[in-house]
């Protein structure tokens, strides 16, 4: 029993009222998303700005800072990787990084982005870039500054963003495995371009009844084990899973009754999410024990579901006889063989959260790249439609007709994300890694699937990544529990088993 | 320009912080009772308890006493009535009763009545009133502890809960109405009983289908004015209104696909709550100027859209077209006179929520007779379903067959609403006494409302209600705008006015 059990009580409970300050925020952001009249938006900037403010009060407390110095010294936390040791490397993290910002920026960020996102809305549906431009002005004028007072050792402001999403990932990283996988991917899509061998993808646009895609969404999001008494699935424009806590974890999704893919892979994607927050420790919630290692780690599980296991042949395998009596009218001429080349149909596109697996790295690497200027000031908000055309044109051979293809497709600069992207590729990369390892733990992990059997890889990931919270950094999580530091080729091996014989390479 | 100018700012700016953080606790209170799943109770409950207890940590500041005790100084609050000093007078109040409060009763006052909610409605569902016994005797013993703090003159401690929900009412003011009103209602009803004349009320009992239901309540709310761009509808189990702040206010109702009056005269009802909610003046947010003037004057405008509004004639002569529309099925072959009668049908019945215009008031009467000795410690929690059931006889001449359509129908007592009840008495007495006002203002009501004019009664609430917020106490605005005290007989004229052709007396 150590002597400062009381300070190491006092700091849990500190943490945990920190935590739970900021669910209710969560709660008002997902009412934002899914319910909120349009008269109430300012009304709800207010709320999250003030609610903002109150937890960065409450996290950057002297006193919590006291408690911290005081448990810093205690012999205890040598011991590598405990909970003990993690919780105060976490919470020093965090209270460092949170004293940097002054509530005046923290109140005000909060507010801007629930403002700019419903400004980007608009401009969005008009496709109207003039129109956003200075809100897209605000938020990166506040993200700077944000850089600037956390500071940066490397002279790359960005580094001081990405760090917030991806802790101790730097760009320099990033950049290191980006680059090998691009060489590859462009290499793979130029492949697939030459093939002859193309799917029919007409059949995902028959008519798809709202109704049937949400039952079997559900049903499917149930099947691969998320909890629905512990959550529930809404409809948003923007689909995101949000956790609010033990036992409240809620998805959402949006439905097009002319296109299957969007609101099935999007349950599953959020579904995978979910899956991570039902599976963190409750009793640690609030503590660094019972939250998810990066946004990095949170992608791989989304990523995981939806495309590792929900575009698999053993999936539907699984699942298509079922989906032929959801949809009976789409679906009843159409062989097991055809659905699954078209739903890993493979070509360059516009919008990235409808690319496939392949392009879709490419997609965040272009918006990796466009990031770091605009956050080191090389590049100026009114330029990025011009700057976003030409680098498009030369990543996929395709320029936008309009920003809302474009640079306006996404709500995350709106929102204040600036520096998260990075994390959906990484997402990719750890979700293959893991993936391998958990079939070289399981088995063959399709002829489970293709039995309904989902709960061995769920377990193996509860133990593997979810249980852990935060016990290690995102990269070294990916060591302990694959035996290898990250690495590009996990995903590349996947691709290419996958692809190489849709498209007969 | 006072010299205090500068305290009153921080006064206002401190009163609307406050507001902005119950406003946050509103939004998770309507999720609560719209989406929560199952499984998230807990945890919502430590989230209410806890910016419960924020809210009244600010709210009792010493840093706000001392704002208050020094413009108390100033000159400038003698003129009578005006904002100043009605914000003045009601922050004193509020700040005076809170800090009677201790944070740790106000944080076990939210947290329990969260989960004793939801206990209540499992056992409301098996009608099982041993099974929330528990939870009753949590919440009366903590709303007595709240009522001894507070304290209370006359040795009534159920005044100083009463005084919570109608600011300045006392038990014996409300008695003095109850009682003269008591008497007429029994005799009314037993004439009602006599009459030889009385509706098929099975019409109302037909198949109106869900979503046509639901889209005529709308129609017919956004007819009477709730603003639709400024709030929503959604389905609750136990409805309700929750106005959150300018521009967002939230109406909950009901369907039954067998049962027409339910829904939509609760839309009406609540969408009557909501234009109070959108009429307050948003500028003044958070302020007195800018609150409601008590909850009996919130039900005085539910009741009225609902009953003197939405049950009349004229109402119905303009709408009924469109009802049969709607439901055609149903009321192709009904008589507007048919209807309008259905929908005034007056028979003893279980339950409060389903009960007519004349008897609602005596359900309220037993529930005030009812939950006095409960407080003061006359009534032990186990003996409620006895002591309501001989009660009930006696006013109503049956007897309730289980505790589900007896003391477990309401959600008020779990939710620690005791000492709520009589202000929905009060609500019908000052409503009728309010459109007798406006009528003598305005002419013809019933003439406006044949053709579809509902705004210049609206507006006139707006003037002569809504927009005075909390300028006056509910008894004195009643003579404000209609030169007389509060009496029973208004309501009464307005009964025999209605009842008595209807079943010929």
């Amino acid at each position: 029993m150590s002597n400062h059990q009381d300070s190491y009580d006092a700091l849990i409970t500190q943490l945990k009222e920190v935590a739970l300050l900021s669910s209710c925020a969560s709660v008002l952001s997902w009412d934002e998303q899914t319910y909120l009249p349009p008269g109430g938006t300012e009304h709800r900037a207010n709320q999250l700005g003030l609610l903002a403010g109150l937890a960065h009060e409450r996290a950057t407390a002297p006193h919590f800072g006291d408690l911290l110095a005081e448990l810093e010294q205690d012999d205890e936390v040598d011991v590598a990787d405990s909970p003990r040791q993690v919780t105060l490397r976490e919470a020093r993290r965090a209270f460092d990084r949170a004293s940097k910002l002054p509530r005046t920026l923290v109140e005000e960020l909060s507010r801007v982005s629930t403002l700019s996102q419903q400004a980007w809305v608009d401009a969005r549906k008009k496709s109207d870039f003039r129109q956003f431009l200075p809100w897209l002005e605000k938020v990166v004028a506040l993200k700077r500054e944000e850089a600037d007072v956390i500071g940066f050792g490397n002279g790359v402001p960005y580094d001081a963003l990405l760090d917030d999403y991806e802790p101790g990932a730097t760009s320099a990283d990033v950049a290191a495995v980006f680059s090998p996988l691009r060489d590859e991917l462009v290499e793979m899509v130029a492949s697939i371009l030459e093939s002859a061998k193309h799917p029919d993808i007409s059949i995902l646009e028959r008519h798809y009844p709202v109704e049937a895609q949400k039952e079997f969404g559900i049903e499917a999001a149930r099947q691969i084990g998320f909890n629905f008494n512990d959550g529930r699935l809404d409809v948003a424009a923007h689909p995101f899973c949000s956790g609010f806590g033990p036992g409240d974890c809620r998805l959402t999704t949006r439905y097009n009754p002319n296109h299957f893919p969007g609101a099935f892979f999007g349950i599953l994607h959020e579904a995978g999410h979910g899956i991570y927050e039902q599976g963190l420790d409750a009793s640690s919630f609030g503590t660094p024990m019972g939250e998810s290692t990066s946004l990095g780690i949170h992608e791989s599980q989304s990523r995981l579901w939806e495309n590792l296991v929900g575009r698999s042949q053993p999936f539907w395998s699984y699942l298509y006889g079922s989906a032929q009596k959801a949809f009976p009218a789409a679906l009843a001429d159409v062989a097991l063989g055809d659905f699954y080349a078209a739903i890993n149909d493979v070509r360059p596109s516009f919008i990235r959260v409808e690319a496939d697996e392949i392009t879709y790295n490419l997609h965040i690497m272009l918006r990796f790249e466009l990031e770091q200027p605009l956050v080191s000031g090389e590049l100026a908000p009114a330029d990025v439609p011009q700057v976003w055309n030409e680098m498009f044109s030369r990543y996929f051979g395709i320029t936008p007709a309009e920003d809302a293809e474009g640079c306006l497709q996404d709500i995350h600069w709106s929102g204040g994300l600036i520096g998260y992207f990075p994390t959906y590729a990484l997402g990719n990369m750890y979700a293959s890694q893991l993936y391998a390892a958990a079939e070289a733990d399981l088995g063959d992990l399709g002829a489970q699937f293709e039995r309904g059997e989902f709960e061995p890889l769920r377990n193996w990931l509860n133990e593997n990544v979810h249980r852990r919270g935060k016990q290690y950094r995102a990269g070294r999580l990916i060591e302990v529990v694959s035996g290898h530091s990250l690495s590009h080729e996990p995903l590349v091996k996947h691709l290419h088993q996958k692809f190489d014989p849709l498209f007969e390479l």
